[in-house]
């Protein structure tokens, strides 16, 4: 046996459908945008866990994680937010790929870069979430005292005050947090996924 | 009740032990580094299929998957390939945090960038298995054209040829696929998992 040409024994490579089918559940990305202070993260945290006391697989991206880490070479100009937005848009896909229910928690302002992350996932794999809280509302509870700061012109390109926030046109869910408990709003997302067959397995895949 | 103040209304987060009990197994990052042609992709790819058998969560990141998605603003300068490897050092790690057993495909071929990462990443959570295929081996296989390309000097900086490769000094796992069938390289990798607890869920979690 010349051990040179194994190189050419090819082995079927595992799918994502089998993957889901292994986790027992589909896979998609959660993709949180609002203000800062909208709530993003608190949300998307509360989802995590209510689908992990429900035995699914999910990982929030959020700046915690991303922004001192993989993204921690990139800025705040208008190229950077894209390049940010881009990385996580594609980092994301491949959690998607691994059948993973991901979520992403960032401001992400504007409409094209999520527009570009919808366009690179598969139908049905982006389910845009806006957290749709009143800019008067996020500047009055400003947990990071952000707002205060960019009021007073200590920080400048800041989303809301003095740079953009374009608010999806059509996303898959909508929510306020201003009008309703957390609680509400973790009910609310459940059931979208389960009405849309997010928390079951793909059918017509054998289990290994 | 003031919904407004419900940002403040902390959720305990999932963290990465209570994804391993999920799963059913410890994470980690299997860094394979190579030369071009050596059969890290190959065995990558075996390893996860073997994983999927055994009903763990494992994924693989490789070229096909990275390069053309994440680092596709990466072309191949020392600076590039070190910004290359601390995306998917970045990438690995958040794959870890989620509890999913990674496999990364990259020649990597600078000592310093593979120490970068496993720096990054927790005790035992960088198993770094040099696939050590003789040159002349992987020379001679040349499946995808690039030596010979490099020998006529139509492609420069090619590792191996007239790009340095720096061999790992401590590599976890060494693997020659010169004098093995890839059905024993899988076992030897199974082997050290199995030995190591990677395939058993952590202790002391209490899953949901």
């Amino acid at each position: 046996m010349n051990h040179a040409t194994n190189i050419t024994w090819q082995t079927s490579q595992v799918t994502q459908a089998q993957r889901q089918r292994l986790l027992g559940h589909r896979s998609a990305v959660l993709w949180f945008t609002g203000l800062s202070g909208s709530g993003k993260s608190t949300i998307a945290n509360a989802v995590e866990k209510a689908l992990y006391d429900r035995q699914i697989s999910s990982y929030v991206l959020d700046g915690d994680n991303v922004r001192f880490g993989l993204n921690q070479n990139l800025g705040f100009s208008a190229e950077d937010r894209t390049e940010n937005i881009r990385r996580i848009g594609e980092v994301s896909k491949l959690f998607v790929d691994a059948g993973v229910l991901t979520l992403t928690a960032f401001i992400s302002p504007y409409r094209a870069d999520r527009d570009q992350v919808r366009a690179r996932l598969g139908a049905s794999e982006f389910i845009e979430i806006f957290v749709d809280t009143p800019l008067a509302v996020c500047e009055q509870r400003d947990v990071k005292h952000l707002y205060a700061k960019a009021r007073r012109g200590e920080i400048t390109g800041f989303t809301g005050i003095d740079a953009p926030y374009e608010a999806p046109k059509r996303p898959e869910i909508t929510i306020d947090t201003s009008q309703q408990p957390l609680a509400t709003s973790v009910e609310q997302i459940l059931t979208y996924l389960t009405a849309n067959g997010y928390l079951t397995a793909p059918n017509g895949v054998a289990a290994p």
